[in-house]
């Protein structure tokens, strides 16, 4: 059984994610969803909500398993038995910091591979920071992230 | 009536801003220089300072407009009956975070667009945030930004 | 009256061309498409081909020229009494390349200036040379192209 | 079982696309070395000699197949029945390629992805043309191609 | 006697930082290790501690001094009678960076000039951020820092 | 004595190549221009055309020496004494170019290294082959290039 990682703060997830995702899907016969817990700025979500965004995006699949993950990220992999962590490309920002962060992975742990995949062209300019911008100054990100997200956004920045 | 709006922090305006507005008055009728407000980190100069620093720099002119800003850009654009965002490009990481709002601002308001004008040769190295750093070190910025800015670098700095 | 050249191949023209033609009228009174005559490789269009395609694709309108062009781009503008070059930009390696252009043409005639859209995301990742690939090799090039050049392409193929 | 394609012009194989085949056979049940026929210029090796190269670098595996490659890639994809096309990154210039034929293919056909992995470090300078550019004057290319292909360059060169 | 002068923050020196130095000393008859003592965030290590981790790993050479540095870079230069600064470049982003304060020092002391040498390959993708991030996770550094360095990470982070 | 080697076709030189050439001066006790004899396409200038050029363009220094150049460039820097190439940064494109050449070099003789100086500003985006295009189609290229090529050229293009 071939596992993946698909690590991440997804705070919000996007559609950009969600498509990433299910293309994963397509490759491995698993896919762990590991949710960055001790992301560095205090995110908008908490990490129940961030899993409940996801799962009610992708629905029921039972290939896909969900996470909090800290610390090492290869060392997680290991614990999982996973050798692939799969990461998003969308433009040459992510690419030289992907590039850091996959060469230093695989320093860390040869037998673990990073792979890409491309983001579809109507997700690339999305992110979850962009997303919380546009949706904080009263934006309408709907088509941008998955339906359940827009209205949590929404309730969010009500408030 | 042609309308342009040219958004940014202008904290201080810079001689490659004065450049882009001037230029862009060579395709449009008025603009507006759309100065934010709420930016993130404390801006060194008020708004009321920012705005004379660029009044100053341009001299008077009928055709451009002073405002502050706040909010969904698009929104301001449709308030002012604006149909295009001019922003200045001066290298590679300006181009990646221009384009993902300039798309983002098309996919919230489809009749608004972003034009982009190259910065002048001379100016292309040159930022505010760079310009407050010299200044603040005690190094010469005449030629990078108007007189009148200079020497309100040298007040604010020399306290 | 403000004029614009949209300088180009256009061999074919593409989604992505007609597009940023269409936007740019909406910011200036009239916009000539000067369609390049000496281009290095020999065109898989003649000029009046290529001019029927953008024409088909755009419609009838008064405020667009269609126009052959040779020599400096800058006399031509000059000639046109045009004041503003229009360029799409896709990606980096079009950055880098129309910067150079860009300043270039300012040293040139500083009374001419180059104004850059961003492609639509739809679009972003086509351009003439990579249809005219995918078309001779049999791919199905529709949503990417005008349907006339669609089928000028197979017609050309076919053969 | 999971197949993908790794298609290339492998003239000749280095290092660097060793890597990555080898890699790839980590995710995948079977790998398709899809030796590009038709490229542009005259390749230096046979399709015959190109295969043996890879051949004599991978050692027996069951798992990689080889063959030539005309055509459509997606079409060439669905005849084999594989769903990943593997391709490796080494840099901004290859990603913007990539970005544009990856987005292509998904295009002419949705259910062929594109997967990418980083090349290695020690091989991300290393291309063919210029292993083929610095044996041709003489400059030793160990270790950046197989033991084989380093000797069929010295021959094709020593004449 | 040409002297150079190689700043940096150095929090905590890495094997790249190691490289560009001594490559540095293959061109220059004294380079000056300028350690900044007022970098933005609270460094790991005290100035003391950095310049010992230099020295530990460099050897004893005459060749290489040792200083504090604030203020700004080409007035520390001039005062040091350094007519050349060293920088090493590993990728696109540090290029840009780079670009712009280069161009800003040639712009406030003409005289001094800044020399880039690329980083090796083997440490493109070490940083003394990621180097921190890694070894606070626990994650093995030997080989991308000095053994004295390790070591140091090690005790800082076991606390 | 420190010896490097600056290489290029210099088809003709322009003033970004004067001026890396001068400050290279600053930094070595001799410089040797090396004119690629052999490159790729036919150059509109001969060796001695070309020599001629930079000589006017430098002017008499005991410093400088002209040279033809072929073969391996790391073989003629080691028959020259040289331990350093020097070359001129103008932009990304440039950078990953360099990138790969510097890395070849060092692998092929690790006792050789390439320096880079960044482009002065004014001149970031001239070059032979664009000031050979412009000229071509009539456009003034004073300031871009030394007044003996200027004139070079116009007789050339004139014809």
């Amino acid at each position: 059984m071939r596992t993946a990682v698909y690590p991440g703060s997804f705070d919000p997830i996007t559609n950009g994610h969600v498509d990433i995702l299910q293309r994963s899907l397509a490759i491995f016969d698993r896919v762990i969803v590991a949710i960055a817990e001790n992301i560095r700025k205090q995110p908008l979500f908490t990490f129940e909500e961030r899993k409940d965004h996801i799962r009610a995006a992708i629905g029921d699949d039972a290939r896909v398993e969900y996470d909090a993950f800290g610390g090492l990220l290869v060392e997680y992999c290991k614990k999982k038995q996973a050798t692939t962590i799969v990461r998003g490309l969308r433009a040459i920002a992510d690419f030289e910091y992907e590039f850091q962060f996959a060469h230093m992975n695989r320093r860390l742990a040869p037998g673990i591979d990073t792979m890409f995949l491309m983001t579809a062209e109507e997700n690339f300019y999305v992110s979850s920071s962009l997303v919380k911008e546009v949706a904080s100054l009263g934006g309408d990100v709907s088509g941008l992230v998955p339906e359940g997200v827009r209205k949590a956004l929404e309730r969010k920045y009500r408030t």
